[in-house]
């Protein structure tokens, strides 16, 4: 694997569980920063109820506001109809819909049943394809369920297989919510998708909670990924999610992959200065480790 | 891969570069806590001069109570003949000579030559086998150094080469010393590794400086490593390194062999539990992630 799409959350998954809500003007600066060190996909704004997920207010005002170029792809998280109705009217580039493999999960989530999730999923995918708008489902606790546990990747692959069957999404991401996964799920995971649905990009989305994130992001790579999701400075956590902490590093999954020769077109060095910037905004310490260890030492 | 020893280094590299140094009564306590957790090789003292890294002194004093079990193997690191006689009369059951890969480093760290550091090192082994003791050779700064920057593999497989030539260690362990590694590395290291002293076995140390460390330990296990270093809580870093921070933890890394079916006879719950404790003794916040996040939601 010689190149590999790094999709940048963390305006979206970054931001969504923090104390402190972020202006628009900050979040706009964060995703012009996103922009200007090379990301080239960039989930941007959530279309979920301001009421229910406070951070996320403003979504319509952010996309507005947010450097429209050629290269750069504007992802909206939606969760129903209403969702995609907003995106499409603040016109990103891609919608990302979320569906959750497990019950109680999905009801504190999105207020629905699996069953119901996947439907929805099945409607948005349609719609979106009509309106021109690529879409991705990602199927959250793919790797296990803080209420329920253990999640079978056979499971995932009849949750794929339903999805597929109804209306193929572009992509299908696959994402540890909680970081609970480890690299032999990831292989699992990437062979059952693939055989659900076969030829459909596979992205990935890991958490770092038990130190497992980057292992698994590289085996994803080594599975064939062909993007990753990863958030500025490693912040981020859901907020229906107990103790559920932050996405891998955007700078960090960049170190390794610089140093492996794998092509990404961002600057790592331009994403460590984002990170110090939203931990300043955010008023946290920055969890990731690349800010405070530096790059590779130079002779 | 379905077994590997987990060698905790936690006594040793893990305390080396605390600003608090802990008693002879906690070092053992510490040690004790890694025996009843199931760890059956422990890196327990270093045998360097206490006026250079004070908090390793009274290496003898830990070893007459340290308690011996017929299934525990406690591991001396020395740096030279001095620190051989001196580990051979605490009776330890291995020694793990340290040999340096690049010259300032090494003059840093050991205060001899690289080319002196290999001699040494080969004139050790000998001893230490005509004394029955089994021995390995550690060869610090594999995967970069902080003052010369980039280190050749070939450079690694020939120090290698060199040594098996000298007297050939019971086994060889590659450290990155100071966390620059990724798991590119550990492939070409490990082949050019066994290239140069085949049928040794292959222990590796890895720190997690820059989010590299569990994904290099995953993969060197996938290459056919035959141990583990890690430090209860992931504490460490070296006195004579800049920057180098904590080892990778014990209690993380075996959150991922546990749940990918490696067995290595430790009780992960006990490490937390010991982490904790070493939390407390050393007056700082635990680095590892297991103790915050709990292990794998049970249902």
């Amino acid at each position: 694997m010689s190149a590999v799409q790094l999709v940048e959350v963390g305006p979206r998954d970054g931001l969504q569980n923090e104390k402190k809500a972020l202006s628009v003007d900050a979040k706009v600066e964060l995703i012009s920063r996103a922009v200007d060190a090379g990301v080239s996909r960039i989930e941007a704004v959530s279309f979920v109820n301001p009421k229910r997920v406070p951070q996320m207010a403003g979504a319509e005002d952010v996309m507005s506001q947010v450097p429209r170029r050629e290269e750069v792809s504007y992802i909206g998280l939606v969760l129903n109809r209403r969702g995609l109705e907003r995106a499409l009217a603040a016109d990103v580039d891609e919608v990302n819909v979320v569906v959750v493999s497990t019950e109680e999960f999905s009801q504190r989530n999105q207020g629905c049943s699996v069953a119901e999730g996947i439907s929805a999923a099945i409607d948005i995918v349609g719609d979106a394809r009509a309106a021109g708008v690529f879409s991705t489902v990602t199927i959250a606790t793919s790797f296990g369920c803080p209420f329920s546990g253990e999640v079978a990747a056979t499971w995932i692959g009849e949750i794929i297989a339903q999805l597929v069957g109804g209306a193929a999404p572009d992509e299908i991401a696959l994402a540890d919510t909680i970081g609970v996964g480890v690299p032999a799920q990831v292989r699992a995971l990437a062979e059952i998708a693939a055989a659900n649905a076969p030829g459909i990009p596979q992205r990935w989305h890991f958490h770092n909670t038990r130190n497992t994130g980057y292992a698994n992001a590289l085996t994803a790579l080594d599975v064939g990924a062909s993007a990753l999701d990863a958030s500025i400075g490693g912040f981020g956590g859901c907020p229906f999610a107990p103790a559920a902490t932050g996405n891998i590093a955007s700078e960090d999954l960049l170190y390794t992959l610089d140093r492996s020769g794998v092509t990404t077109g961002v600057d790592m060095d331009a994403l460590v200065k984002a990170a110090d910037w939203l931990g300043i905004a955010l008023e946290k310490d920055v969890p990731a480790l690349l800010g405070r260890a530096g790059g590779f030492p130079q002779r």
